[in-house]
């Protein structure tokens, strides 16, 4: 077994380990339905939305690894941390759950990665802001695809309702973690890298608002949780993804078995 | 549980089955890899050719759904059949395997689809031929990549070397299939729908010998064995595959979950 690699704690690696983490474990989760989706069209559509999703991961590791200054890279750092030291938010880790589940989340992170890209566009990190460049066209055409789907599953069957309203229960309030900002976010504001995130929640609610009102949902009242996975204490699923994930590359260090 | 849908035996029909069920099961072998190939760049090029392989089967299920005439559509023919009703050839329900299996069988399918693309560009059939005139392209850079691939198995480490020359025992053999002609070939040929599978044999040996003599690799002897995948006589492994493919669909017919 490979041993684990130890990453600096640097707040502005932490940073670009967040995003890269997020879009990487949402990335694994919308991979599970590959083969697996309702409609051959379907499973086309969540697959190619996992690439992209990888395709940022790898270009922000990357990066992250040249910052981190230990030579690390992108396989390195996506594939051989302890659990505790990937930065995702908890919202991504959680078990793909049914297509509603699958949806829902597609939305909240889509729209929040859509205003998160468009913000980096403009960071003072000249390698992530054309990183953001690219993923930002991504992000808006999977945020425009998930709405598409939340809609028609709100104004569905009875089931596909009933569906997405138990969804919305389930995962509407891990959206606080998002936006709950630390010495990372401050850090990342004063240098000109990018956004605090909390600055981001404004205009999230208001998109995420405006998609329930079109879909008839309500909004949920704001509940006093707070998911930490992006400071490295994850949901008791991590520990199974990330075994599912690493078992090659731990088995056969730098090899391609 | 849906019940399971009949098919036309017509020869036409069966011809364009065989193309899109070959097209559809190795898909489904390649999205096995998501998440799971040795680093991350090559997770994206097996799934983008999972997804390429998804798009051609989605396109070739259509059009066989026109010519068969009882108004099933791509998902009803991908999703609704009995194991004897796929007419994939064995070569592609086999496991997975490592990662030197993988390769060789895309080494070995992809040359196959080539040439038959390449063919079916002039079919009599127009849709056909548009269909093929696409995916002749894709086929070409999957054919590409896992020669690059294989050639760097084989001239890399020992064990490296061994597990190749393990999988092209494994695997060799089921090259037969594609090329014994049937009654089914006949009237493609008859009709100019496309080539009878067996007129590609010279050319795909002459390719394949080419490519193993780059690796150093020797081209095992032919012996007596047939498999009987596209008349639907199928491995035991058919079965698993179909039923992690078909449950969704079966539980939820026409729905989303």
């Amino acid at each position: 077994m490979q041993a684990s690699i130890q990453v600096s704690q640097a707040p502005a690696v932490q940073y670009l380990l967040r995003i890269g983490d997020t879009a990487l474990i949402l990335a694994q989760r919308l991979a599970e339905w590959s083969g697996h989706a309702p409609v051959l069209e379907e499973d086309i559509a969540l697959s190619n939305m996992a690439l992209d999703l990888v395709g940022q991961a790898r270009a922000v590791l990357t990066h992250a690894g040249q910052l981190e200054g230990s030579g690390y890279d992108e396989d390195q750092l996506a594939f051989l941390r302890d659990e505790r030291d990937y930065r995702n938010v908890t919202l991504v880790e959680l078990p793909r759950g049914d297509f509603a589940v699958t949806v829902l989340r597609n939305a909240m992170v889509a729209t929040f990665f859509k205003l998160l890209w468009t913000q980096l566009a403009t960071s003072s990190d000249a390698e992530l802001a054309g990183i953001a460049g690219k993923a930002v066209k991504e992000a808006r055409y999977h945020q425009q695809h998930a709405a598409d789907w939340l809609v028609r599953l709100a104004d569905g069957t009875d089931e596909s309702r009933r569906r997405v309203e138990k969804a919305v229960m389930q995962l509407w309030h891990y959206n606080t973690e998002l936006f709950a900002d630390d010495a990372v976010d401050e850090h990342a504001h004063a240098t000109g890298l990018g956004p605090r995130w909390g600055d981001l929640k404004e205009a999230w609610t208001a998109e995420m608002t405006e998609l329930f009102a079109a879909g008839g949902l309500t909004v949920p009242a704001e509940v006093a949780f707070l998911a930490t996975g992006k400071r490295g204490t994850h949901s008791e699923h991590m520990g199974f993804l990330l075994a599912e994930m690493q078992h090659l590359q731990r088995a056969f260090p730098g090899g391609v078995w």
